[in-house]
């Protein structure tokens, strides 16, 4: 009976459960609708965030190696902590475990969770397992901050910044679908890994968040196009995004079809997307410099609030949010 | 190739999950292996806990309405706040949808899910959403205490008590696999309620730990043969279990071909099993009296490890651990 139902799509239930759901309580700073909630408790903020990681969903059982899948299903959740500049603390983890996977694939599997967890200082609490007929994984993490960093925030001048090339992963994912497997072919398995085993840049983001240079940060997970409209809305704000200032690596150009479409709506990247005050931009610059850190000025918060794809000679296009994430 | 593999039981993951995964950091009080972590921070505690529930293996799609399954998806983790005695706050919900499913039923789900919030006084601040083939429920719930009750803690000479009758979601789960829907028959109804829609006892359990009764808690989900082992083992003590005091209503002995076993081994019956401090005895039974509460004396907590069942004549066997709560 429930089947001949027309279906929502997945912002129109994320607008029903924000009008459903007003929180109310004075400790909630940020509710649904960012990656990450925030809670206010005495003098310092809790960060929660949750993703799930479907096979054929968001990933391919037969193209994922365990120890990258493992890895990778705690780092999303590290993306969206370091997008706040949070220090990510704890988690739960909860699997659905198929028939497919047996005891090495776990031992596997579990081995590249616990190198994540290591690397970002996190310890798993506990969560909850049971059998499922496609394997799932539903990872919550908790994470502090003094002073978080939000979408919103940025002002009409703030330059914006990406926190490395941008793309790839989208490729990656391209190359899987057509059955490209990583260790085949030196060339490819670049791509590969970007989107088997992206590292968030975790210390980056608590570095310019401590320093106080950014008005507002997010982590490209949906591609460029899609996080740019999610700051810029909660920012309240328009954007020109400058074409030929993005990161676009020579490898990408080289391999890819389209690589400014997967730089702009690809997803997956998870480098983090910034907005640098503008009275603390030399200061960041000189501190960009002291630190060799290479980072990508792509474009500025603009008052009107469209957002814009802007070309060499000034010529300047509606860009509109085509990010994506899963498989088809 | 990792299909030839042995399975992991549950059991062997999660002590693979204890050994790999043990937390170090001081804040950390309760991890892998209770239902619920406990963290410790300035002068109150966090509580986390994390239930999944699946198609075809919680719950069936088809006999489970979806305004009862979207609250019942909470109170199975606010019976494990419950279970500490404290305070139910935030949760984060995480849902894969399947095509058999449509905006209907979603918003049924929803209802329920937002009945459970508002009686448990829980808001929602985020989540993911998914496709997925088989609709999956996955929540995290984070409570807080300034005094959580734990599984350990309980003395030899304390008595255990339940909160209400046992068996009785067991018996609404057989009846729902031979095909019985609510709504079909009154007599039936009221277990196939006790199983599609359990209300955990949130008040009591804060009350009784409030008033400094008891010595260790545990909610009543795998079933009580499991989870008094769950107790004894934590508190480092064993159990007699009063086969005469157990609580089984009229109705259960009534349409149930096996009551005791329902009872001891059914699961889901989301009731409190706690420890009553030997010397806290007394002024608990007066606070029973003065609340008119129906509190159900089962046993009491031994010296020596072993789980006893104990007949009416005294005769003893040892109470095997066969709790379950999947379908099959």
């Amino acid at each position: 009976m429930w089947m001949k139902d027309r279906k929502f799509t997945e912002a129109e239930i994320i607008n029903f459960l924000r009008q459903e759901f007003t929180p109310t309580s004075l400790e909630v700073r940020v509710g649904i609708g960012d990656d990450t909630a925030v809670i206010k408790k005495n003098d310092y903020y809790w960060l929660l965030t949750k993703d799930l990681l479907l096979e054929n969903v968001h990933f391919l059982l037969a193209a994922h190696p365990p120890f990258l899948l493992g890895r990778k299903s705690l780092n999303v959740n590290v993306s969206d902590v370091a997008a706040m500049g949070g220090r990510p603390r704890w988690c739960l983890l909860g699997l659905g475990i198929s028939n497919k996977v047996g005891r090495t694939w776990l031992k596997e599997f579990l081995a590249g969770f616990k190198t994540a967890a290591r690397e970002a200082g996190i310890e798993l609490l506990g969560g909850d397992l049971s059998r499922s007929t496609r394997l799932f994984i539903s990872v919550t993490l908790i994470g502090e901050s003094k002073s978080p960093v939000l979408r919103e925030g940025a002002r009409p001048g703030d330059i914006l910044y990406v926190s490395g090339s941008l793309g790839e992963a989208a490729l990656g994912l391209q190359l899987l679908k057509k059955g490209h497997r990583l260790g085949e072919n030196p060339g490819l398995d670049y791509f590969l890994k970007r989107f088997l085993d992206p590292a968030p840049p975790l210390h980056l983001g608590q570095e310019i968040a401590r320093a106080g240079f950014v008005s507002a940060m997010i982590d490209l997970s949906d591609g460029l196009s899609t996080d740019v409209h999610h700051l810029c809305q909660a920012s309240n704000c328009g954007a020109e995004i400058w074409r030929e200032r993005l990161p676009l690596s020579s490898e990408l150009n080289q391999y890819a079809a389209q690589p400014l479409r997967l730089a702009l709506h690809g997803g997956e990247d998870y480098q983090l997307l910034f907005a640098v005050k503008s009275e603390a931009e030399k200061s960041f610059l000189d501190w960009q410099k002291k630190n060799n850190s290479k980072l990508y000025p792509i474009g500025r918060l603009t008052k009107e609030k469209n957002v814009y794809l802007v070309g060499s000679r000034g010529q300047k296009r509606i860009l509109q949010p085509r990010g994506f994430r899963h498989f088809d």
